[in-house]
């Protein structure tokens, strides 16, 4: 079995992942990064997630939010709705930075494998969550990684949802008795969920589509 | 002519490349990553180069050292003098932080290229400074790029220093007035350079080597 570090955002994929995660390690470690989002909420998701699983969660701030202008961090609006191309919620190599801390994290806790909930199949089009770009960070990432250097050993990058689609990320998640209720996917800071943001509209449509009510609470309902 | 950002530590090798990227950029822009390292003095060095310059320096905090174990953050004693593999002061993944941090600015800045002061010639043996790992980082860095998914036009990485001596490092700066003094190579947190540490006995050495008098000044001198 495999000691794993899992890039928990407290969102529903991430949750899901860690749940899984939790299943094939024989030691698994939470890391959150906190970096400016304006949905801070989601650090409480997964502090919650982290605790129900009985696993260490390890909180870093890294302000990427002073160097890239983006609706996550409050410099845009929050686009409602699906949108064409990369939308504004587009966080600049979020993932690249996510995954470089989480392998120099590996090396201190002779981890094996970082899961990350990316999925490129419901998604909102970040580059960062396509298949091709997890290969080639795999790759560079061993690069720098002492480990590899010196034994050709690989950190593995773990992306169990990649190719699933909301719908049946709900299913496994459901079959794993993931709570739902507290997981965050909603872009925005409210106090309860706005259910018309693209994260969140990707979400109902997918609990809808299961047939089940979502237990999260939403605005207006 | 095009838009660079140089990762500036303060160092040797990263002030002679920002002096080389400040003749080949119509603008640029410093970044300096504080990361928890001990010898902060590094971030003073940086700002007088920067000022040096005319560049104008960001700095972001990034505790990489809440993560990792390393000298340079101060739960490794410095070793003194080469050592064999690679040494305590390995700070796991910095270069893959830092790159993507500074890829993450690009995309703000509409940056086209972003300079690092990496050399493995006469260098402590990190693996995240040999060329492989600048090459593949490129690779995986533009393909988290919104204008390189958008356009297929590359961010560049630029390394000047890639494949020189230290001793050529030292010609180059001579030859474009980089003021050595201002520079700080050492890896203790001293009010002088120790003279003794990797990072010092390579600087030492090379500027004896080139027949000039280094200009930093050091302990017991």
């Amino acid at each position: 079995m495999s000691k794993g570090i899992i890039l928990l955002s407290g969102g529903l994929d991430s949750s899901v992942t860690a749940y899984i995660a939790k299943k094939e390690c024989k030691e698994l470690n939470a890391l959150f990064v906190e970096y400016g989002q304006r949905h801070i909420r989601e650090w409480e998701s997964s502090s919650r997630i982290a605790e129900s699983l009985g696993v260490p969660l390890k909180t870093i701030s890294v302000p990427i939010s002073e160097l890239v202008e983006t609706s996550l961090t409050g410099q845009k609006a929050v686009p409602m709705g699906p949108s064409d191309g990369i939308p504004d919620t587009w966080v600049p190599q979020r993932n690249s930075i996510f995954l470089a801390l989480a392998f120099a994290y590996a090396e201190t806790l002779e981890a094996d494998r970082v899961y990350i909930g990316v999925n490129h199949i419901d998604y909102s089009g970040y580059p960062d969550c396509r298949p091709e770009f997890i290969e080639s960070a795999q790759i560079t990432l061993n690069m720098a990684s002492k480990r590899y250097v010196a034994t050709g050993v690989k950190t593995r990058i773990m992306t169990p949802l990649l190719q699933l689609s909301k719908k049946e990320i709900i299913r496994v998640g459901l079959g794993l008795e993931v709570p739902f209720g507290l997981t965050w996917s909603c872009y925005q800071g409210g106090e309860k969920a706005c259910g018309k943001c693209d994260s969140c509209s990707i979400r109902l449509a997918a609990f809808e589509a299961v047939g089940i009510q979502d237990p999260l609470e939403y605005e207006g309902k």
